[in-house]
């Protein structure tokens, strides 16, 4: 999926969604040069993006809002819902475990995994966080292909093996550590310190 | 700071600290091929990073580690811990909160603000967290120019206002949404849905 889509491109379908979805329901029409405006983008770079989807602007009206929203929906969840599990029920854990906003990308997280029995059983939103023992199975099971990892970076290594051996093919993790995958396992790595550190580092 | 650093260097930093601080205390040195071969980077890049800081490689044996450990650490932390708050103490604002790593690259975080009275008094770690309305007068008493949103998107752009008017001027949000601020204010957006979408994109 998303075969040609550059990715930053990806990025901006929900932001597309999200203002789209946010105007008056009495404006019927909108144009690429508007949402541009609105968004600060350029209009080319709109009118790019959402010609990856099946919207087609009519010309001087542009899109009907509607069907643009429709079409953008459809095609973030063309390929049906992906199953995604996190490892690791702390406080990043659970604040993923329980966010809504991964439909728009067609991904629903469907369950978390920890070794603190303690920490076993349903989240707030309904969703099972099973122990870690059960983690190849249940992920075989669900199908997952997607995982985050949520573990202190001293466990995201063995968290990331045991992944990878049940058959996970993508992982994103939140640990500040360097993790090794074998070929074919992407990952890609949320460092919030980082990027706070980044921004502190802009200030004069 | 880090005036002539790209950023992508900064980001490697931690990565550093992490594997020297992991390393067996029996090692006594440690060479910019030792570190880019564990890290998968190339050597050149590790010792022009490392170049950054006040450490001196010694020809053969390479970096004596404790050093070259305080070395990074004095460098991130070079100009005095900088002051960061939170708006939003929901699942996100709380996971940051109480989380530690920040310091590695001389940042606090200070304290925590919310609308929801329910949430007001004291976290796990013992940091306040004061109502919004107090945003303005404890953010300029406490000094702090960086500041992280978790508040959902439809109220990202008014708290970022609110930011600005209280002298902030870095924002990192975890709002799906795109804010708008004057020159001289730095956004940084962290989208874990994106991230994971785009993962979710590189499965076969």
């Amino acid at each position: 999926m998303y075969k040609e889509l550059p990715l930053i491109s990806l990025q901006r379908m929900p932001v597309y969604l999200n203002y789209l979805k946010g105007m008056p329901a009495t404006e019927k029409f909108v144009s690429s040069g508007h949402i541009a405006e609105a968004l600060g983008l350029g209009e080319v770079l709109v009118r790019k993006d959402l010609a990856f989807t099946a919207a087609v602007g009519r010309p001087r009206v542009g899109y009907v809002r509607e069907e643009l929203i429709s079409a953008i929906e459809e095609f973030l969840c063309y390929n049906g819902k992906r199953h995604a599990v996190i490892v690791g029920y702390g406080a990043v854990g659970k604040a993923i475990l329980d966010y809504g906003g991964f439909g728009y990308y067609g991904i629903e997280i469907v369950a978390a995994f920890d070794s603190d029995s303690e920490k076993l059983g349903v989240s707030q939103s309904g969703k099972p966080i099973y122990d870690i023992n059960e983690a190849k199975s249940q992920i075989e099971r669900l199908g997952a292909k997607l995982a985050i990892i949520c573990v202190p970076a001293k466990y995201a290594q063995p968290v990331a093996d045991l992944l990878v051996e049940s058959g996970v093919k993508a992982i994103l993790s939140f640990a500040p550590t360097t993790l090794k995958t074998p070929e074919g396992v992407e990952v890609r790595q949320i460092d919030v310190a980082a990027n706070l550190a980044i921004l502190s580092s802009s200030i004069k």
